[in-house]
């Protein structure tokens, strides 16, 4: 299912060292194809020997599409000028989005390889923090003047384009590089050469501040269907431009970050099946040990009614049943609330609605899930154990619900990621209420 | 949050009816802006008002932004004249999702207002299935002739870009229509007027079946990082083009289904805030209810061994540490497999190197967590019961993530999507393995 245009043919050209024939067929695969290709070339040696016959454009695209760890292993084998040639062919943030990736030592040795100018613009875009848009924007992209006519920006276009990323979107600026507008290729094209370029304004524009997190170029991609969102300082002067395949990239990595942390699993530096075993140790025990110590507490409680469970071994029974469906409701309004927070649809304001109607769709779980295990207590202990069971499952599920919605709630108030209310944690916390709910419950209907 | 562009201001003009200074500010405003506020006025009648005062223009671009209810809330509210001038204004694969989304009978009477060619596209593109490529495209886009020059071809773009949605992308047609190549608008104006079009072609280009799963859509956008797409049919003649602001709607929506299944939460036909609190119960109990006769099981279990448990209760305390340990490195194991797949990182193939890893994994959180608790057990039952604790904690735990693992790829094996191994299914799963095997190990170390 991976790269289908990857066939076993290449593979085995690869295998019998028939490089002349690769020499010819690489240019032809499209640059994801390529990186995708060369990660799947067994021996080291020979991935190197297949990224040398690529010609420099394809080469530098290429290798903007490997993954970091295949990056790092491609430039520890290639010479200094050859890794000079494959960084100065490639995309200022590509470039940037490399040299972040690389471990710091070797990051320095890289940088003294590029010219002054591809190093003061690499060194530019690293200066902004970490997860913000200016890491993720190119400082290149065709601006115009409104002034001017649509024949003259053409040529100016015709001028710059080609050392330019991508230039579906045009921006305009005055004198002093504020942006004005943005406008696309597309309406420049069907303009009359006569007409100015102010003529296809609309002076209506979307754009982002290089200090704002990328997740705000996420949401404006998602909300607005732009395919290049210029980036602005906080006087407006134009800085860059970023483009949605970056954007993106990002949108899935942090869908990806969102759902680990649904599971408690701590966010990985790379794909699953590429992160080694003692990393991906690291990035499960915190959160199993913490959780250990939270279903302590359930295990405590359940000490608590030593007595009742000796008197009426038939409770714990029920156990796994009532803890069970006060986590498993717990989970799903949890992971309700957190994508919904995730998605842009919760307004903080606006909590307490989402808390009423999950007290309510909650009553109505309860309260089917009730009647069904109450034929279950019925059946083994009799009308008051029926009772005792129905009553705790109406509470546990309703309590469980509830948890799920207004933690997540919480955790955005103290500025902690909502996406921390986990599966686990939300299951472990319902279950300690579960236990004592169930028992106090039970104790006073059928205790004696 | 949510589209800052929304000032109180606005929403003042409205709740003062100032309809003469809301119809100068309103075409100021992004379409997505527009949707969203209309959205958040509070009386129908008021919305349906509000969008009256929209140009012709802004209010089709405007209205495919909506959700589906308040289309058609306004729908309801509007004439067949103003319903007709919307509708004919919209982009023909807006116009396909819209009536996707409606009722049968509401489809019907809407249809018969379209013109004939309008009508013709639309049931054109809902003959495609659901999910595939061919409800998601347009069949509005450039295509220019190989042999033409960039001069001719330019003006062919002139001629008939203002009707189409999106040409930054342009496709190469031969007679037959036959697709021969996808170019960059870019291109075009950057090459000389005397060249031809075969000039600027690299005879390497990427397109979709109109009956390919939507899912491929997103795969190639993410992995081609192409903001159009072109469609053809198995002969592959040019049908149409999609575009990447609404695969990134289907990529973000499916993601949502998956986060939601991952909950045990059938996926919802809206955003959660809007879901109805009838349909969050139907999309909710009948999961909570499976995994209730699944965590009977459990409980049958532990029946199971009732006289162990009256001989030393003290058991009962350690149950949820051991259950519930076992459930999260189970969910943790279950969505990193899961998020794996649905990026297409793992190979059926290579399962077992995963399972592999995944034992490695698991051991050594298990060592990790048998230690911990063995503590636990030591104080409260001596050496044998600490003895019971870690063995039964490390068989668990490996048992566990070893389900998660699994079951994801049996899943997919019977054409099951993996999604449905959601964090509660695993968490129960491995709860009755817990206790079974708990309770075994203490009963042959401790039991008398």
């Amino acid at each position: 299912m991976i790269a289908e245009a990857i066939s076993p043919e290449i593979l085995e050209l690869i295998e019998a060292k028939n490089w002349n024939v690769l020499k010819e067929l690489l240019p032809t695969l499209e640059s994801a194809d390529i990186a995708e290709l060369i990660n799947r070339i067994p021996l080291p040696e020979d991935r190197v020997f297949v990224f040398r016959l690529l010609p420099k454009d394809t080469a530098a695209d290429s290798f903007s599409e490997m993954t970091a760890e295949l990056q790092e292993d491609l430039v520890a084998q290639l010479t200094n000028a050859q890794i000079k040639q494959v960084l100065t062919n490639l995309d200022p943030d590509d470039r940037t989005h490399f040299f972040e990736e690389m471990p710091p030592a070797v990051t320095r040795r890289l940088l003294d390889l590029l010219s002054v100018q591809d190093r003061k613009e690499t060194l530019e875009l690293l200066g902004y923090p970490e997860h913000s848009v200016g890491r993720l924007m190119t400082p290149d992209y065709v601006a115009v003047k409104k002034e001017w006519s649509i024949a003259q920006a053409l040529d100016h276009i015709r001028k710059i384009g080609k050392a330019v990323e991508n230039f579906d979107t045009v921006y305009v600026i005055d004198n002093r590089w504020k942006l004005l507008d943005s406008i696309n290729l597309r309406d420049i094209v069907l303009a009359q050469e006569t007409d100015t370029v102010d003529s296809v304004m609309d002076d209506n524009f979307i754009s982002l501040s290089a200090f704002d997190d990328q997740e705000k170029a996420v949401y404006y991609l998602d909300h607005y269907g732009a395919a290049l969102l210029p980036v602005v300082d906080s006087a407006g002067i134009l800085l860059g431009s970023v483009t949605f395949d970056d954007v993106f990239d990002v949108a899935r990595e942090e869908t990806t970050e969102d759902i680990h942390k649904s599971a408690s699993v701590a966010p990985l530096e790379t794909s699953y099946p590429r992160t080694g075993i003692f990393e991906l140790y690291a990035k499960r025990i915190v959160w199993l040990v913490v959780l250990v110590f939270v279903n302590t507490l359930s295990g405590a409680a359940i000490a608590g009614f030593e007595t009742l469970i000796q008197q009426v071994t038939a409770l714990v029974f029920f156990l796994p049943l009532i803890i069970g469906s006060s986590g498993n409701a717990g989970s799903q309004a949890a992971t309700l609330i957190v994508r919904a927070m995730a998605m842009h649809e919760v307004e903080a304001k606006n909590w307490w609605r989402l808390v009423l109607k999950d007290l309510a769709v909650s009553c109505f779980l309860g309260l089917t899930m009730g009647a069904a295990v109450s034929v279950l207590g019925i059946l083994r202990g009799g009308y008051m154990m029926g009772l005792a069971v129905a009553l705790s499952m109406i509470s546990v599920v309703v309590i469980g619900s509830l948890l799920g919605t207004i933690i997540p709630f919480f955790l955005r108030l103290l500025r902690i990621d909502p996406a921390t209310a986990s599966s686990p944690l939300i299951t472990s916390i319902s279950d300690i209420l579960g236990v004592l709910i169930f028992f106090s419950i039970s104790s006073l209907i059928i205790g004696t």
